[in-house]
């Protein structure tokens, strides 16, 4: 049982007594304490890996900052490499693919994720971060989208443009749907498998979503997410689609309980587009840069624009890793004083 | 005189017998006969300060492409340059600045810029291309809006984030505000000697708009682009500003005479926001990539949307440098016979 449920009760539309509050990327980069246990690994990959340091660091943020949920620590591109197409973190550089998907032969050759021989890892720091949180505050599951998956897998790594991946969907859309549908079904598996291993909750992030046009943003990624939401039902499902302002009235319509706001999208409008669901955000990370009188400030703007209910405190996106740790904290307070 | 003016006619507002063409980024990446010119200098700074090779590329598109404009060949960052913070372009790396601006003393030091002496060279340019065009099509001056510039003079290179230029907008307005009115100064003053060199319409490229979050964008970047706005009074005004769908509603105040839409800004919507002006924009570069037929019908989708009058028809972006040029004049063509 959780002693803190705000946040499950807040993703389901239910009344709380205060704004329950976390943030992205709250596991991991800004905390030394998170650095000390990233050291011992030559490798990111190997660290994503390692069940109990996953575990460690994604329980770190509850101690340290106070926040109402733990996100369990692990990277959206497990899902390619369980699917047969490894990955590489590359210092300062961002993640690569040896490997790329280029033809119907490179989308045949993968397989659909099995959590219980690939992902193991995953479901196991899952489970070793539930016994050390003893229902102390929800844990949030992830996955990627399909088409923010699919972009670094015909990619191959970050990019500005990911012109790769969109010249893919305009010249082979048959295969483009072919691999969101591999991918979809992997990640369908995945979530799944998260939540029988105790994760209280699960987000999609697709953090790809503003490069598209509305119409192939509709066609090539909505279509995959709303397959995930209908599958899962065990938990409430959050979708985060940075920069897709243009499908929010859509969104509206998706079956999933939360819908995550990026800082680009003003909240009152944000509001009267999506009714029907729990709004997460959105305070842009940069404005924990400001003096803790600023970020006071700036937070209960936030907080007064959303209302206390059907809303999750947290960023527009992930934290940077330079931001100073007070700052996150006195972001925090001034969520759970509100 | 202008044989072909439908481009300032559309822009004023006024009937036109056809849609006007052109694409940003025509000049240059994507000819072979603009690699040949670029391979003389041993850099891209030098090829941007040699007039009569600027003049050359900006020419090309009009020959090769069939396109209704030209826009001088040139870059955003010779302002930073002419207020004495310099730049390089490093080959597959974009722009870096050696030196940045992190106090109230760096811009302090910083100048005006003065187009008569620093910024001879794209005047020279645009005298040479008006010549070499001989009233077949206008030219189009530009310049990049003060928050773009800000953000390389305050990061010194592209960024995902620009987090350190948005640290300096939190932690340091007031020195924001300076360099932005810095910036901006020099801005009318360029764009105006380019205007008195012979451009014929001048458009403001805000190609990081939409890193901010929609109050900042009021106060740090909309404020400097409606004083351009203002003080540009000779030729008409587009303003681009990718990302800032949240500010459309603003921009129909704004005393410019175009707006440019990304390719994320669906049509009827940005019609309705930005009543008051002509439009540009907007298919996704992304589309060129698919065959003749379907660059074709993208590109009369597009038109359908926007309608014939008040329109200029471009991509939502710049091309990207492995585009077809066939699937370019594909596109001309598709809208010179729409």
């Amino acid at each position: 049982m959780l002693k803190n449920d705000l946040l499950i009760r807040a993703a389901k539309g239910e009344q709380v007594e205060r704004v329950p509050v976390w943030l992205m990327r709250q596991a991991g980069r800004i905390l030394p304490e998170y650095r000390a246990v990233r050291e011992k690994f030559p490798n990111f990959v190997e660290f994503v890996k390692n069940p109990s340091a996953a575990a460690e660091v994604t329980i770190q943020p509850v101690d340290i900052l106070g926040v109402d949920a733990a996100i369990i620590f692990s990277d959206i591109l497990v899902i390619p490499e369980a699917m047969g197409l490894p990955y590489e973190m590359v210092e300062k550089r961002g993640p690569y693919f040896p490997r790329t998907i280029e033809s119907i032969e490179d989308v045949e050759r993968l397989r659909i994720a099995s959590p219980e021989d690939d992902l193991s890892y995953v479901t196991d720091a899952i489970k070793l971060t539930k016994q050390g949180l003893a229902g102390r505050v929800p844990l949030i599951g992830f996955a990627g989208a399909p088409f923010t998956i699919f972009c670094y897998m015909t990619e191959g790594s970050g990019s500005k443009t990911f012109s790769k991946a969109k010249k893919m969907l305009y010249t082979h859309p048959i295969l483009s749907h072919q691999l969101l549908d591999k991918i979809t079904e992997s990640t369908i598996a995945y979530l799944k498998a998260q939540i029988k291993a105790g994760a209280d909750l699960v987000q999609v992030f697709d953090s790809w979503a503003g490069i598209l046009s509305p119409e192939q943003y509709t066609e090539f990624s909505l279509k995959y997410i709303q397959k995930i939401c209908t599958a899962i039902t065990e938990v409430p499902v959050t979708v985060f689609a940075k920069g897709a302002f243009f499908a929010r009235a859509q969104m509206n319509n998706l079956d999933c309980n939360v819908v995550g706001l990026d800082w680009n999208m003003p909240i009152a409008e944000s509001r009267n587009l999506i009714p029907n669901k729990t709004l997460q955000g959105n305070l842009d990370p940069c404005a924990l840069y400001g003096s803790i009188l600023e970020v006071e400030k700036e937070t209960k703007t936030m907080l007064q624009a959303f209302g206390k209910q059907r809303y999750i405190a947290n960023l527009g996106h992930g934290l940077y890793p330079d931001i100073d740790p007070e700052k996150v904290k006195c972001f925090v307070e001034t969520v759970k004083a509100f």
